[in-house]
């Protein structure tokens, strides 16, 4: 088959040309790729083939046919030794996930993946690694949902100068804070709301405390101004001692409370400020209009001014849409080499700052 | 130089992997562009060599040393004849550009564009012509200014169903309609402060009638929805006759007015839904904060819910950061191969109806 045979291959159907896909972790996101990829409404030229899961024979007893008589095993060599093209890639955590996503590259295979743990903590080294191999590494479901921020940093921004990054990157704090303003309830009663929608997981204190948002803004740090910092280096602040008085205190301020991660950065002193933390928002600016399981960012530019977006931030449907665009992207040019980033060190981190403080809460 | 050597040249520097640039047209966006590609903070793998206009001689005089010194010309043949290997496009209307683009394309050149008429009437046709000859034509500078539509909804929304778009998609009609707004001063006296401040033209007729938002609707439709539709049959109601008293009506009604474009599109009926008309927004949704020369979009998909994007939609600047992206996509994989995409024509095309009509004023 030949270079580029995909893209050309309009005129040449069967399945030749297809491109086959296997899953690892039948997850919520994983569960929800399958379910899009084998159902009534199937994405042309992908062709699902393996799933692999610890728990294979529990999970493929509950699917729907069509998932169910696919190629199940618990063993992740299976999907290595097999013809598949891409590997979806959606265990949460960074171990043993970071070894999965290796050796899938160094055995040949394209990777999707929506775990911000291994790009956060490993991403730069997996992408040099899958630029030697001469196949892809893409992660747009690792950061903002349904939101294509990571295609916006990484392409559409490609010939500018981002200075300054906002966001809401959590899906389940907006729920709570969200749910907070609009009802006036307890931090504690918008958590078990939250739970109960499936928003919430029993213990949401890596949502609360900043850390999965920290770790998804080192990604953006690292596309936007192509530099490298440790989830763990950047400044985080409790959501979870918001009481329903903060609120009442923001909207006589003419406001709201959103979970914001902040990253700007100087080039010339190479300094970064960066943090997540509750923070006043004013009434009719971008960040007080979303609600819910939404994400949200506001990217600051050199030339182009403001960019704003937003998308679902949570749920297996919206991060499935964010991994079939990425798989998409490979299958139909699966012989490009995208050039790994070249990332550097900061000289100055800093936290929130006395002028930025004023606006955390 | 062999297939995606530009991608794979990252240890061999030199001119040999730079991609050869021209640019057709030196108006606001081909200036802001040439002053981007020759200023202090240059692209990396990308060289403007050649520009192209009808008034070379007195335009090259007005510029600074490093775009004067560029071989200017008067013959768009001296481009075709040249190393370049992309020509960027930014001359108005649909003719002659139709002509340059098909010239260039024929020549083995891949274009950028930021012509929405060109491609709003002739985009099928050169697609299918960039993909025949093994180029590319990119035009994210056409629709929605700095703000990435084209690429969130030929890629990022690739596995996704597109089920309604609303949007403004003209930045002069916002900058005019959100003057009024702010001060309740008149129309007329909107537009003389627009034109003041170089966001309108003298005669702002296409902009405020909905003809330039229906061209960029129409291209929209065809990525999102993928069907055939003629600029000219997308009803439009203008927006030239808003008094001061509509906008004090909405405050009343708890929002304000903006010029939206809207399409929605029903797959299985195939019945499309389209039209550009001044529109009341709620407070405290999207469109009601997007002041000035603002485009923004809601997206609503079958999986992904609604994802929105808003960015600057008028200015050199912002077209310059859209046309650099493409230039940098084609550039990073000269090689690659896009498939034309597939337009069918809509069964029935409707225009505002009688439940939309309420929120059109």
């Amino acid at each position: 088959m030949g270079l580029n045979s995909f893209q050309t291959s309009g005129n040449s159907p069967g399945d030749a040309n297809r491109c086959h896909v296997g899953i690892l972790g039948m997850g919520t996101v994983g569960t929800a790729v399958a379910r899009r990829l084998t159902g009534s409404d199937p994405i042309p030229h992908l062709q699902l083939t393996h799933i692999c899961d610890r728990r294979a024979r529990d999970k493929q007893a509950r699917q729907p046919d069509a998932v169910a008589r696919l190629t199940w095993t618990d063993r992740f060599d299976d999907l290595l030794a097999s013809d598949i093209d891409i590997i979806i890639e959606t265990i949460p955590g960074s171990e043993p996930a970071v070894d999965y996503v290796r050796a899938a590259l160094l055995a040949g295979k394209s990777v999707v993946t929506s775990n911000k743990s291994v790009i956060a903590h490993h991403g730069e080294k997996l992408l040099a690694l899958a630029e030697r191999q001469g196949r892809q590494l893409r992660f747009e479901g690792a950061v903002g949902g349904a939101m294509p921020i990571v295609r916006a940093l990484g392409d559409g921004l490609a010939g500018d100068h981002v200075l300054k990054l906002q966001a809401i990157l959590n899906g389940t704090s907006n729920v709570v804070l969200s749910r907070m303003e609009a009802t006036g309830c307890s931090l504690d009663e918008a958590i078990a709301e939250a739970c109960a929608s499936g928003f919430a997981e029993s213990d949401p204190s890596e949502d609360l405390d900043g850390v999965d948002a920290a770790a998804k803004l080192a990604i953006l740090c690292g596309l936007a101004f192509g530099v490298r910092v440790a989830p763990a280096a950047i400044d985080t602040r409790t959501t979870s001692r918001i009481a329903p008085t903060a609120f009442a205190k923001a909207k006589l301020r003419g406001g709201t409370i959103r979970q914001i991660a902040h990253a700007a950065f100087d080039r010339a002193q190479r300094r970064l400020e960066a943090w997540v933390a509750p923070t006043f928002v004013p009434s009719g600016t971008l960040f007080s209009t979303i609600h819910g399981p939404m994400n949200a960012a506001i990217i600051s530019c050199a030339y182009a001014g403001d960019l704003m977006l937003s998308g679902q931030g949570a749920g297996g449907d919206a991060s499935a849409v964010a991994i079939i665009a990425d798989v998409l992207a490979i299958a139909r040019d699966r012989a490009a080499i995208v050039p790994a980033p070249v990332l550097t060190p900061v000289k100055d981190l800093q936290g929130l700052s006395d002028s930025s403080i004023a606006e955390a809460v």
